[in-house]
């Protein structure tokens, strides 16, 4: 049951490295990026311009290998990987909404982008809020850290094991 | 940059065929599921028992190929495919927010899941209102359509082009 997985295209930021990226969109607010979508798939991009906020696949392109256990950014104690958003995973696969400012031809300018510059893009998918807005009642042990992902920066830690 | 993946595990849904499947978890709602991770991962599932709901990536292995502009469940018009959530995609993966119902060892029962019983997983991240809830100002072409996802049902015309 293993695929294989092309890059659709780019996603330019502003970081340059780990240490001290935001690690999170909440950290990254009104940081601005661009997406260029390889000029195949163009035509895939029509309409997009109508949705204010994207959810972009990515992959975690600095990250190898995995740990089941790992400390996130967010706490001091390890937790089991799926229930962290950190990058090394099996699947190495990132996920971000980001705000869509404007599409010209085959690149889209972005708010809130919170990945290094030159991140490979898997997918883009209209963030509905119909769909994606869920009424929470439990975040687990981001209980009493979640607020700090928009001031707290990355560090290496994720890079390798 | 072409990478691979392997799935982490297998979604069990009642939805043996596409017709007449629901084409979102809003459409599912209740419709309960399980999670079979690899045993290999168990412990990457520690901790996920605090969180209400997840976001579960996962591969459309019923879909091949893709079109660039497709005709939505949602709509009657075509629209350009990364403006839908089709699952014939370059990359297919898909991705549904569900609510966790329970964990025992490496089972998951989960709720509001919309999709193929025998669906191979991907990852799961866990669902941050902090990282994930964003206030959309603009849903482009499902703006008159977004709420009738929860009534409208899945055909089989996503199979192939």
């Amino acid at each position: 049951m293993n695929f294989t997985i092309s890059p659709i295209g780019v996603i330019h930021t502003p970081f340059e490295n780990l240490e001290g990226m935001p690690i999170q969109p909440t950290g990254a607010l009104d940081v601005t990026g661009s997406i260029v979508i390889n000029e195949a798939y163009e035509q895939g991009l029509r309409d997009i311009e109508g949705f204010s906020h994207l959810i972009l696949l990515y992959r975690f392109h600095c990250s190898s290998g995995y740990d089941l256990l790992v400390k996130p950014f967010l706490d001091t104690e390890k937790r089991g990987l799926f229930a962290t958003r950190a990058p090394r995973r099996p699947n190495p696969i990132g996920l971000s909404v980001v705000r869509l400012v404007e599409r010209k031809g085959n690149v889209l300018t972005i708010k809130d982008i919170d990945v290094l510059n030159g991140t490979p893009l898997l997918d883009i998918k209209p963030y509905v809020p119909a769909f994606d807005v869920k009424t929470v009642t439990a975040v687990g042990w981001l209980e009493k850290n979640q607020e700090k992902a928009g001031s707290l920066k990355s560090d290496n830690r994720f890079i390798e094991g």
